[in-house]
């Protein structure tokens, strides 16, 4: 299981201590706080800078190479090598993704792409780039129920950092059996999600087929792209899912799951994978 | 009051209706739901693309002033207006932001959205990568505890959209004195305040001297930085703030209340501005 949440690493502190000031039915006090850490992480291919996000340190490599694979820019298996600097204030820091000699990054990636931390699908310039050629996964696998209502829970339990900061995403990859194979978090759930996608490309395990992603909050269709070009078959929050993400899931022959919880869900797309609504 | 979330636009539609199959307590039954909407939005200044963003349609005119003014490339008052157009298939559109004759952008902003990598050194995407040139924002004003634990209530009961899908983000602009000024949802918080910012410069009522911003979920470095950069002097979030927010807001004078809710909050920085505290 990958569930180091990034608590130990030097230098990606994900929870950091600071002063506040508590006001509870009208009493006063004041004490340390554990808050979730945000920090510039500026992501590069081949030494040239391709994006900058807002994350949570920890797992930058991971972020990096998730994050060019999710976005079609880089194959998983072209990935040579991350190289990581932070600047000496610890206030934001650099992954520098190497290929292979003799590989390349997809044809035309730099004229889609802004840096600016503001976009959702991280400023593409034009609306046709938004959507990330992917082909649809493979049917199965075929989920229990009870099996899938369990994944909330089983993911909670595993967010060490949530349950100081309060302030932190998960995403969790499962087996279609319901044992929690990585966690990840970060401020942002887009990030989370390259993580995971990322740790499993640094291993060589891209396509990750036969697996069920679950995400803390809403289902955006970023989300679900990100699945899908990682090969996972279904996509599982916690929440809403968009329009978009419904659209695309069922263009992708994904399955989407939403507002997951003990005693019930929703089926967007997909229903085949859920035992017993096929 | 801009109450308005955009229900009734032509073209824009924050909720759509679709089909879903609901699992509750083993018993499976199909029917209607609605659903967030969400659709790529492509921004442009005077003709040129500056940025795509996944957002709820509707406002799309002020998300993208708010947008271009948060970011630091326009000044509210330069705006001569904009133009819009949706895709005819209806799964994008975009907003073009004229500028009056004479009126410029920022010098340099295509520096900070292109990618542009000079040399390997590190802490190249510190912080001032990320960071929009902005004064820090005036004293005042000071906020009763009781009006400020009134707000996310206030908010919720005007988010008619909210209840129906229960995947949008609300961003609320409130007087000192507790009153909902204007009211925008989006599937994404940053698109939500980008909307009420660019409202209000529409209405050449920025800086927002005097107000509070009230956000659904979580307060990140973005969401404050939108704030500062529009002259909001507090800002309060119903979750968790992370580390770069409360730093950036202490540095700008502003004042970043978390986890507000009936009864109780954090104060995090300039707490001169909560009755009581100062």
């Amino acid at each position: 299981m990958n569930l180091d949440t990034g608590l130990e690493r030097r230098g990606g502190r994900p929870a950091e201590r600071r002063r506040v000031v508590r006001v509870r039915d009208g009493r006063v006090a004041e004490g340390p706080d554990f808050l979730a850490a945000e920090e510039p992480l500026e992501i590069r291919l081949d030494g040239v800078q391709v994006a900058v996000t807002m994350r949570t340190p920890g797992h930058d490599t991971e972020l990096a190479v998730g994050f060019l694979v999710g976005e079609g820019i880089v194959r998983p298996g072209d990935v040579a090598g991350v190289t990581e600097c932070r600047s000496e204030e610890g206030d934001g820091g650099v992954a520098d993704v190497r290929l292979h000699p003799g590989a390349a990054a997809s044809a035309g990636w730099q004229r889609n792409f802004y840096a600016t931390s503001s976009c959702g699908v991280c400023g593409k310039a034009s609306i046709e780039a938004v959507r990330v050629a992917a082909g649809p996964v493979p049917d199965g696998p075929v989920v229990d129920v009870a099996v899938l209502e369990s994944l909330p829970g089983r993911l909670r339990e595993a967010q060490r950092v949530f349950d100081r900061t309060g302030g932190l995403h998960a995403a969790g990859l499962f087996s279609a059996g319901g044992d929690l194979v990585t966690l990840r978090e970060d401020v942002g759930r887009h990030n989370a999600v390259d993580k995971v996608v990322g740790r499993h490309a640094l291993d060589g395990d891209v396509p990750l087929a036969g697996r069920v992603l679950l995400v803390s909050g809403r289902a955006s269709f970023e989300l679900v792209q990100k699945a899908v070009v990682a090969g996972i078959p279904m996509v599982a929050a916690v929440s809403a899912p968009s329009t978009l993400a419904v659209k695309l899931a069922a263009e992708s022959n994904a399955t989407l799951v939403g507002f997951l919880r003990p005693g019930g869900f929703n089926v967007y797309a997909g229903r085949e994978r859920v035992a017993g609504l096929a």
